[in-house]
């Protein structure tokens, strides 16, 4: 059951009226630890929502006790207001748990722009601190979804040792990160500071790498938590290993269910000159409005792939690259190769393969393609 | 009639098979001089067509007698099979009109990953040199079409010259100009230095700021040839403005014939720090589908718009700045101001005003909203 899989962990979700669609909209969890270690990465966007400026903050010192997640609001671009709201949502459970406010993170997600309903988040609080339980992983990873069709959770089991996780996401997934709310917990010993190294790595290639629509969120974070009640203090490539296997199942559940998807699209690039040449190059494939339409149509146009490199500065030539869709190998050496019509895009799953004759390195990025779903969802949005 | 309206120079536009659809889909102008000059800027992708790359070596030395354009085939990622199509193109210009072929600009437009098929293009050359007329420039605007649904053209008068042009593009139009091929014609007496001075200041400001669904083409030129038929040479910064007010024409009309586009979006971005940062943020939110899809849906969804300046490495501070959309201020200091009720989305014109408080640069970008229809046309792509 997600987050409460690990032992230490309590958590709850509760309903509390921020959702005009009604249904679970708070999720709290909480480390009994021994241990309270914790690290996050947050939205690189630079307009940050006040819960991000407030949980940078609590995160600073590698403990916290508690985090709190909200549906139905971004509580962003919201001014001092809101910012007060996300302070008394982390008294409110400060003072249910009779822990310090300094140790309790706060996510918000949802339409941006709006005041959050202070009272229903501080009455949701009281309710979930009422409601905490150590199998209330399901109910947290449902409370915290917005256009997501179904709850994402994980569950990686070490030797002796585990780690759960819940994410919630669907459109607007993009580079360092996107409204994508994760919660990952573990009962391994493992310090702060190491934590903190095996998050980032393991963020780096795979939140990092799902790549939706390239809009980035202005909420997005991914939180873990330790709690050391498993007694064992795993080595840190293995912890690192097992961390990385929760985020990338998790990435490949958003992307599964990002809004109006028809495919997920990844994107592998070998023999790059750099590891960066890589990724930038993936992104741009990725992000190409054309690309992704041809994709929903079932056309592979391998023109438009090339076109989009193009558009980069990695080192490639134009002329040498070769493009497989789906094992077809549709270009080589910038011309024409085996027939389009080969190629059979009627499968949800798509595998572009650019080989870029550069060097050694390589990387992947998953992606969707553009659906007239996508635009009705997100010219609608409401959550 | 379009680049037939400057004295010196005469067209042609004639069906010669390559398009699926039929229809006129070759085009050629001639300049008759008495001068020659020419100057020419291409698309940044590092992905060129075969035309792109021949066109390069032609404008090098600031002369051209003719240019000949073909819709229904790109001629990109075609090798050295493709390259020889273009050569064999400027050659028949070439021997038609008795010129060099190294005076001969070639540009191309449709689908690329296959082969034009020559003899067509080859017949229509021949064709093309035959039916040139001094009132050719109307059926020169329609063979360059491809999924334009109008024809665009334009003239400027100046005192006692004018300028023509012609331009098709309909979607892919984006920095560094995108499929858009444009010809400018001027009896000016312009020299070729001053001449390739103003076409850059002009698109700097028009074409290099339209950036319809981010995506940039392998073939895009943008060409203006000067014949000096008037005798009448202007001050240099009075052909500037009047290049600049035809490219600026030329540009409003492919964006108000954006593929599937409901709205004509123009972001303007005010008190930047300096004019790149403006134009780094209009580009922004330009490109943020998010936003674009709200639009489409007549939803005024500011929010997104700060996201997506967020993402950007302009001066500011996004709780401060203010954004105005068709003259509501639905935010002002990063918080929600006027309702948002009180924007009406339904013309097809929008405006957002975007105060950064940061400078006093500013810079305007033309958009289109994201909608169905493009997802649709950008499915089914076949021109």
């Amino acid at each position: 059951m997600s987050v409460t899989v690990p032992a230490g962990f309590e958590a709850a979700g509760v309903e509390c009226g921020l959702k005009q669609s009604g249904g679970l909209d708070l999720a709290l969890v909480v480390n009994r630890g021994p241990q309270q270690s914790a690290a996050a990465v947050f939205t690189s966007n630079r307009a940050k929502a006040n819960p991000i400026l407030w949980s940078q903050q609590v995160v600073a010192d590698g403990t916290a006790a508690a985090i709190v997640l909200n549906s139905g609001g971004a509580n962003c671009f919201t001014g001092p207001q809101g910012f007060q709201t996300t302070h008394a949502t982390a008294e409110a459970v400060a003072e249910a748990l009779q822990v310090s406010a300094g140790d309790v993170l706060v996510c918000s997600t949802g339409l941006i722009g709006e005041q959050l309903d202070r009272d229903k988040v501080l009455a949701g609080v009281t309710a979930a601190a009422g409601a905490l339980a150590d199998g209330g992983g399901a109910d947290a990873a449902r409370a915290i979804m917005t256009t997501d069709s179904v709850p994402k959770t994980t569950v990686v089991e070490g030797d002796g040792w585990s780690i759960g996780g819940m994410a919630k996401g669907a459109g607007m997934l993009a580079p360092g990160l996107a409204t994508m709310l994760v919660v990952l917990t573990t009962d391994a010993d493992v310090e702060t500071q190491d934590l903190d190294r095996a998050l980032r790595r393991a963020a780096r290639v795979t939140f990092d790498r799902l790549d939706s629509d390239g809009c980035m969120s202005t909420n997005d974070q991914v939180t873990v938590l330790a709690s050391g009640a498993s007694g064992i203090r795993p080595a840190f490539d293995e912890f690192t290993e097992a961390l990385t296997r929760a985020c990338d199942d998790l990435a490949a559940q958003l992307q599964a269910d990002a809004e109006g998807a028809s495919h997920d699209i990844v994107i592998e690039v070998r023999a790059a000159h750099t590891e960066h040449d890589a990724v930038e190059v993936g992104r741009s494939v990725a992000r190409n409005n054309l690309f992704k339409a041809a994709v929903f149509g079932n056309d592979p146009n391998w023109g438009r792939v090339l076109a989009a490199i193009g558009t980069t500065h990695a080192v490639f030539d134009p002329y040498r690259v070769d493009v497989w869709m789906n094992g077809v190998r549709v270009c080589s050496e910038g011309q024409p190769d085996q027939p389009r019509d080969l190629v059979d895009l009627t499968p949800r799953r798509m595998d572009v393969l650019i080989d870029l004759k550069s060097g050694t390195a390589s990387a992947s990025i998953r992606t969707n393609d553009l659906t007239h779903d996508y635009v009705h969802e997100n010219s609608a949005y409401s959550s």
